[in-house]
């Protein structure tokens, strides 16, 4: 590969590792003041910096949000509480398909199992830790990592109600200790109508122009009353203008804008092809069961939105590592950052990093499909009471181990998530249930062999479709009560409890974990230790005015309010509501709700409705507030474009785009719209 | 890639081109006599090739055949007749499920839509065809090309029962003129049941060891009587032993051995991962409809099946395509056939042919996903009544043009084959129709966008469901007499019909034409008539012992009785019935039917079952007989290895295996299991 990437350095002039304008996702203690002010005259002070820090949060549910009251109240988008309404919702009140809102306080209702936190301080402890790792590889290095995290988190817990986590930023080039206010009280205050969250449903998604507002509200509660929190955002008064610079704050989930080249292909010819195929498969059994009855299309609809969600940013991401400038410009960029390492004698050693993550590709290639069907499945494609089941099962073979030798997510500082998401509420539909169940082992027989040991193992001589049934009709623990009791008594009650799912579960639970441990030990153990060697050489080569990958940890995005061309063709910055009006049928998806139908002589169609934005934002930053320069609301993210969903791995800002409410819009709904006086003056109007 | 390439080269020391023993699918007219025999010691002489050539058969479902009576009997694969099967059953008969045996010659049932058709002569017509095209290039080339070839075939049929074909071998290098009989009276004599030709259903498929007798007998008649054709092939008296020659006699389909690397790629990352999601998506819900009713099972079955099936076809390729040796070869090839023909200054300027393909595949990859839904779909995917409404309405305008202009199927020399599809029976569930309609219209949506002014009117302001429901409510297409008189009154009749399918066929209509002509003129011209280019350097620097790809017409292939090693495991070349009955659960899809298990105390479990040969088969193969040096039966192909899977593009002899039933398991099951006594006895038993 030397000789052809050496061709593409030539072609690129040293301008391919030059980062975009406005990209970037900022850690707080290290927002690029300078480059901000350079780009923009502009940029935030400490001060404005610190109370949006405080009034920004993360939510369990992988998304981000706000406190936009002094009583707090909290914003994020309706699609980051939509598990929580539909499990408000039931064959009476569906509070998905029509909206929630709760006229007084005490109508607020519970959300289970919901949490968000508020990053309180950021403290530096890479010295800590590399005493530890120092010298180490393989397993033991990442054995001696994770030791070392579980002590200084350990050791920071003072009280219930505070999180603290260790983040390795830069891929082990600085490892910082992030210390949270965890609020576990959260209840509904206000939903949209899934009509006007989700306007233009499947075929907007990821796209712009868009009209739809996406939007919830909640409530923070502390010993039962309303929390005051110690900062909160204010909406602004002023309608956003095209150029105005805006900065968003939001938990971007883990990117890999550092993978090396061999990774990309990873990702572009094993996982996307594969992901997309099993994301097509269980779309195709999701939309068929919501075909054959309303009951079952209530049901199934929220996974069939999140399926078809992912689907298209799976198929994005391969066209973006396939088609776009994307990987000529990575490509180029390795081969600049390894001629400077080989120009470098301290340095020169490391290149080794970049054939040992290869050699680990080929090697995840190989366990990819395993991985997917025992682990990943049960973990994250299956309904929740498999997943809860399986967890519980996790649960009892880890708690049997030393705290630093457990499975990362079942150690003490990440154990109480655990049990909140095994204790939490969850949706049971059996009819589902058992659908999924028996796909997901039709594939695995079909995928794995019906020879494979592991299938053999799982399925024994039963048909996928009798061990469904006979799991989902005998199992009990759909009951929170008995998870809680199973979770309380651990390995003992779990391993003596013969509630059918979990008897199956276990008969996974072997297979699962040996492929689960060979991807930990020969994948990620190796990957992890070479990108921190290849990290470490890009700092020194390229200092320290560099963002490290996203690690569902707060960041900082700036840019502007900003249109761009597509086909030749310029998407002005905002639409208004006489698009969303026009663009209406009728029909399913572009259906717009009664509300605003009835409104609609009330409503000023000029007033404009969604925008476009320069951000360089990406999954987990949802709900995201989008702020001005006076540090207020001026408009709520709620997705990118489509030409952004090469963000995992890199930002174009001739054509990617942020997409949020416009705040103007978001205010309009809650007076001309919804009549909700309360929320509308509590947040100012 | 020049550098890159070169390196590769470096390492392959010439090899690379050298074709895998046993490699080749070869035309009767050109058998590698003297390479075979010096492989083997022996090959075929000019009167053993005569009477296989007239006793082999193709058939119109894509696969292959023989005659094995004086009177007329035809063996081919199961899964080949199929629908033809499936057609002859009702709620009260499942042919397919429970097998068919017609005790007497007046019992058997016919097969309308089946043809067979028999070679009977091959003559060059390169000369004529060249004289047309020379100098043109783009649609000029193409246009030229199918106005030669039509005059040639147009000139040939000397009466009904004849068929013309210009094949073009060698891309372009060679045209030659192919003349058959046809025989369109086919009736069902035999066939086992589904558990017996499918055991081990997709999991199997694709796979060896194999325990699977996938055989179906028809008959060919001649005006109402059985027909006594000019040759026909008997059973061995010998069982096949480890290391026996053999040659079968298939018609592989299209296959891509020439292909240019720009070609792979793009079926690689564009082709492999796009069909990988429909076929899933598809598959998911086949699944599904299948899941909620025997009824809908029992409807749904045969097009699941056949989905699983393509959807392994598709993995394997892809996978072959990444992980396998192929690639590498693949450039290391192409790489050393530039060299060569930069080195002749008479072949130099062909290079640009490269990259001319290449340009085309860019063009392609922006075409695909509209190419796929406007056009692919409704013409392979979706219901038969869609494709015989589809096909009604392309007949209308294409009818309207002179012969040569037309689309090639819809000229003089192809009308027949599609006359006879929209005539032909089909299999007609409404439910599984709305559902693919309502899918495939839910699914352009997404894929094209809302937006998109072809989906626009297509679909207008109404939901997929609401489209599907009305023309498949409404259609009174279904019924094979009004598609016979909309036919015959030609484009004036088909366009006043205003029946509901029709009506919205009309709307597609234009759309998908012009998707088409795009991919006809950008695409496949420009790699036409390149890939002649690059074809004519092939044959000037390496002579003409190669084999052309595949092109649905009569190919041999020859190699041995050979197990190989998997994973280090030495894999036998025979299975026999204690395998079978060892590897049956009872439950699908290793149920073994009853009249095996009732035959069990009868059978002797050494006998061979199944068997792995050398031999370089692909898709459209299914069917074709397995021969020994004297000519006679010794099995019967019916699949490939998984590691066989990148066939359309290469052969490696190390793990590719063909995959049949011996010959030996053929006879005891007519005789032992189910009792066939008239059916042995005309094959000899």
């Amino acid at each position: 590969m030397r000789n052809l990437t050496a061709m593409l350095v030539a072609l690129c002039l040293g301008l391919c590792t030059a980062a975009q304008a406005d990209e970037g996702m900022w850690t707080f203690d290290n927002f690029p003041t300078e480059k901000m002010q350079t780009a923009y005259g502009w940029a935030p002070d400490h001060s404005w910096l610190n109370t949006v820090q405080l009034a920004s949060l993360r939510l369990s549910s992988g998304c981000s949000a706000s406190f936009v009251s002094a009583d707090g109240l909290v914003m994020t988008n309706n699609h980051c509480a939509r598990d929580c309404v539909a499990a408000l919702s039931d064959a009476q009140h569906d509070y998905v398909a029509n909206g929630f809102y709760a006229e007084t306080l005490q109508d607020e209702k519970p959300c289970p199992g919901f949490e968000a936190d508020q990053l309180v301080s950021i403290k530096n402890v890479t010295g800590a830790i590399t005493a530890q790792t120092k010298n180490k590889s393989g397993k033991a290095f990442s054995d001696a990592e994770r030791t070392a995290i579980s002590q200084i988190e350990a050791s920071c817990e003072t009280g219930s109600g505070v999180l603290c986590e260790v983040v390795t930023l830069y891929h082990g080039g600085i490892y910082d200790l992030y210390m949270y206010r965890r609020y576990q009280d959260l209840r509904v205050v206000f939903a949209v109508e899934d009509d006007a969250a989700n306007f233009g449903g499947d075929p907007d998604n990821f796209e712009f122009p868009r009209y739809a507002i996406d939007v919830t509200f909640l409530r923070a509660y502390d010993h039962g009353q309303p929390l005051h929190p110690a900062a909160w955002l204010k909406f602004s008064a002023n309608p956003a203008q095209p150029g105005d610079i805006v900065i968003a704050v939001g938990s971007p989930q883990s990117t890999e804008r550092d993978d090396t080249v061999a990774q990309l292909l990873f990702i572009r010819d094993y996982k996307d092809p594969i992901r997309r195929a099993f994301l097509s498969e269980e779309a195709g059994i999701l939309w068929d069961m919501g075909e054959t009855s309303p009951e079952l299309a209530r049901e199934t609809r929220n996974d069939y939105f999140f399926t078809m969600n992912n689907l298209k940013a799976y198929a994005g991401e391969q066209a973006a590592l396939r088609d776009g400038p994307l990987m000529t410009r990575k490509i180029a960029a390795e081969a600049e950052l390894r001629q400077k390492m080989a120009a470098d004698p301290s340095l020169a050693p490391d290149l080794a990093a970049f054939d040992n993550i290869a050699q680990a590709q080929a090697v995840y290639g190989a366990l990819y499909m395993r991985l997917q069907l025992l682990d990943e499945f049960p973990e994250w494609t299956l309904p929740d009471v498999v997943r809860q089941a399986f967890e519980l099962n996790r649960y009892a073979e880890e708690s049997q181990k030393p705290d630093a030798l457990r499975l990362q997510d079942y150690n003490a500082a990440n154990l109480p998530g655990i049990q909140q998401d095994i204790e939490g509420a969850g949706q049971y539909y059996p009819a589902e249930e058992k659908r999924l169940i028996a796909w997901w082992l039709t594939d695995m027989r079909f995928y794995l062999g019906a020879d494979d040991p592991d299938v053999r193992a799982i399925l024994g001589r039963q048909s996928p479709d009798e061990i469904a049934s006979q799991i989902i009709d005998g199992t009990k623990l759909t009951d929170s009560t008995l998870r809680r009791q199973l979770f309380a008594g651990g390995a003992k009650a779990i391993d003596a409890s013969q509630d059918p799912l979990l008897v199956f579960i276990r008969r996974l639970g072997g297979p699962s974990r040996q492929v689960l441990e060979d991807y930990n030990d020969k994948v990620e153990a190796v990957v992890t230790q070479n990108a921190t060697r290849i990290a470490h050489a890009r700092f020194a080569l390229y200092g320290s005015g560099i963002y490290p990958d996203g690690t569902l940890t707060p960041r900082l995005s700036y840019g502007q309010v900003k249109g761009y061309l597509q086909d030749g063709k310029f998407i002005p910055p905002f639409t208004n509501f006489a698009g969303a009006f026009g663009r209406a049928t009728g029909e399913e998806p572009f259906k717009l709700p009664a509300s605003w139908l009835k409104a609609a002589p009330d409503i000023d169609m000029a007033t404009p409705l969604d925008m476009a934005l320069t951000l360089d934002m990406t999954g987990g930053d949802s709900g995201a507030p989008v702020l001005n320069r006076a540090g207020e609301i001026t408009g709520l993210f709620f997705d990118v474009n489509i030409q952004s969903l090469g963000g995992d791995f890199g930002y174009d800002g001739a054509a990617n785009r942020s997409v949020a409410v416009d705040a103007t819009a978001l205010k309009l709904a809650l007076t001309s719209i919804y009549h909700a006086d309360r929320l509308a003056k509590e947040i100012g109007e």
